[in-house]
């Protein structure tokens, strides 16, 4: 019997979770059947199996790679040298998001696979940890970045860095639920939006 | 035989229908079913057909009453006059929707709810039209609300009045999943991080 290659395993476990990440996308995990998988990708049964003991193995492989490249997303923005500003810096978050094509997938597609994930994240243990330990690195790296802003003379000193940080978290997120939702979510229109919000004269604000 | 009261009837469909929303918050659409309805608001199978004949109309009466109190918030918080600022705004959104108590629940379990809602939302047209219309309906009052900034002299004249008020939306949006996922948020979170992006010297930035 032939042995079978390295790579080949890979490129089969890959090909499976990528089946499984357009399904998960198109119909949730809980709409998805492990037959649904099956059809989607093409193989038996007995293939599929050999590297997954069932969904919830598919899932928690999925939210890893998803959760990785938005992690990497957001991490390659803010060790940028000299540090961008907001504006310039969640259009290049989106953009990684985006363009990361997790599992080869479209725009909306990750988004929609983004939203499937906070919504099973709400009652499995295992994800609730991961999400929470991305979520705490993000805000820890973005803090270190306002107070960048603030060392620079760009903010005021009063202003709370964490709050600063999670509102330009909130606002990427808010984004993928919007792509996820309606579509025709373009990077720019971030970009443009926070550079609206920066520009509004603090002067003439009682 | 006694004549049930319409007051009756509208306390008993808000009890089935607050006791679905727990469900549904806690377990998804997809993870909840007629028995766990029945079971969490103690009432018999034919009680509660009486009033929706399936878990479609439970999700399509919950959804309906939660778009109700978000958009009411948005469109309160649009309303006023003088406009507030985006950081007053957004910070009086956020608080109309944790405090509308949908279904009379607590913050973290409305939001949770608002996050299965986008989920499900991605396999139901009727929802996606629903969701659609109001985040049309929020697009434009919030625009119009840019466009007085900018005639207030508070926002430069070439800013896109609309990806400011779609950005603004992300926040909250943004805010809505952090809660739902990690708890914990302030709507005064929101109030300060905009505020700190809005501080930004727009010019020391080149």
């Amino acid at each position: 019997m032939a042995r079978v290659s390295q790579e080949h395993l890979d490129a089969r476990r890959r090909q499976i979770l990528a089946g499984a990440a357009r399904c998960f996308a198109r119909s949730g995990f809980h709409g998805t059947s492990m037959q649904d998988v099956l059809k989607e990708v093409g193989l038996s049964a007995g293939a599929v199996y050999r590297y997954f003991a069932g969904k919830g193995d598919l899932i928690a492989a999925i939210a890893d790679d998803a959760f990785r490249i938005i992690r990497q997303s957001f991490e390659e923005a803010a060790d940028l040298v000299p540090p961008p500003t907001p504006d310039i810096l969640l259009g290049r978050v989106l953009r990684g998001v985006f363009e990361g094509r997790i599992f080869g997938m479209g725009r909306r597609e990750c988004a929609a696979l983004i939203v499937q994930v906070w919504a099973e994240t709400l009652r499995d243990e295992q994800l609730a940890r991961t999400l929470g330990e991305g979520y705490a690195g993000m805000r820890e790296a973005w803090t270190k970045l306002v107070e960048a802003y603030r060392a620079a003379g760009l903010m005021p000193p009063g202003v709370p860095a964490d709050d600063v940080a999670r509102t330009m978290i909130a606002a990427a997120q808010g984004f993928m639920a919007q792509e996820a939702l309606f579509g025709g979510v373009e990077p720019e229109v971030l970009e443009n939006g926070l550079r609206g919000l920066m520009s509004m004269d603090p002067q003439k604000i009682s």
